[in-house]
């Protein structure tokens, strides 16, 4: 099997941190997308939202989304567990999860292509919009400042999938100027920890 | 155990739908988000995103965020399987649905909010890209349409969670006219028979 993917890209970095907190050896090829390589129709049949990290199976089937390619390798190799062990656990982690998804990595990817207008060549682009869902993520800054003054990680006392997300997330989030400030002492104390994993190399 | 919910609402909607589906009974609470309810303090311990629904279990924990809901449920209540049953299935499904709620719920949200401003005194509110939102989930009408021509349902061979986020998305679209057009047959006939489940009326 091997992953598609763009080595700088953060959905490509999550897929690289989760296999690399589970140690699993992967084969990696990369995808063009400032050349639109993941819009050619070899690639639309691998996945038809053109995006990547695409993860091909030896027999050829594709599966795509970070969230359902992780979850697949949680399966074949549940430990050290990242999703949860309890209904209540999984489903605490699945929340946490989508709260960074939906309210942090969301409006940062489109600060970035709205701001930076990367991928201006193939969609409009709404500068305004862009600088609003900045605005957006920032206060999640603060959400997961006030929360991890409570918990040690994201979705509770441990290490789990939700910390991979917004850790990639924020650590992208550079390139449109979102920081952690010293007013979020809680989430920088977590990022350090987080940055002191060796997945984080990945 | 009750659900925080608007009865109008397209994810309380899912919820509920999924529920029925799987034949449980539940206590549901209004909460008015015209108002502002979601927003208050009160609610906001229950969810820090301030967004319905919410899962209140009997000893006061809260779950929110739909498909951490429907997951939780589905440990509980395994049969009917709607989220699958081996490794590859479940991911199969975890993408479509991923595909489902990015492309397809997500724009039609942002077209709701930002076309109509429903939400104007609580957010700045931007048409055009409001517009081009509608547009990006029409372009994936399509997609499910050729989807639909391959297999039944939008997971593949069975009907799945998957279809429970496409279908409440579908017709909660038509508040900006969203709606499936005759070149979208495959799409139509799917829209029949899930529309003909008695879960539909939840």
């Amino acid at each position: 099997m091997k992953v598609y993917e763009l080595r700088r890209a953060p959905n490509a970095r999550r897929v690289r941190m989760f296999l690399a907190e589970k140690g699993i050896e992967m084969e990696y090829q990369q995808v063009d997308l400032g050349a639109g390589e993941n819009l050619a129709p070899t690639f639309l049949t691998k996945n038809p939202a053109g995006r990547i990290p695409v993860l091909e199976l030896d027999d050829g089937t594709c599966l795509s989304e970070t969230l359902a390619i992780c979850r697949y390798f949680e399966e074949l190799h549940p430990e050290p567990n990242l999703f949860g062990s309890t209904a209540l656990e999984r489903a605490t982690i699945e929340m946490w999860s989508r709260f960074i998804e939906f309210n942090l990595w969301l409006p940062t990817g489109m600060a970035f292509r709205h701001i930076t207008g990367f991928y201006k060549d193939r969609e409009r682009v709404f500068p305004e919009w862009g600088e609003e869902c900045k605005q957006q993520a920032q206060i999640w800054f603060d959400k997961l400042d006030a929360r991890l003054a409570e918990v040690p990680y994201i979705a509770g006392e441990r290490f789990t999938i939700a910390d991979i997300l917004a850790f990639c997330t924020i650590d992208f989030g550079k390139v449109v100027g979102l920081r952690i400030t010293p007013e979020q002492p809680h989430l920088q104390d977590w990022h350090d920890r987080v940055s002191a994993r060796s997945s984080a190399q990945a």
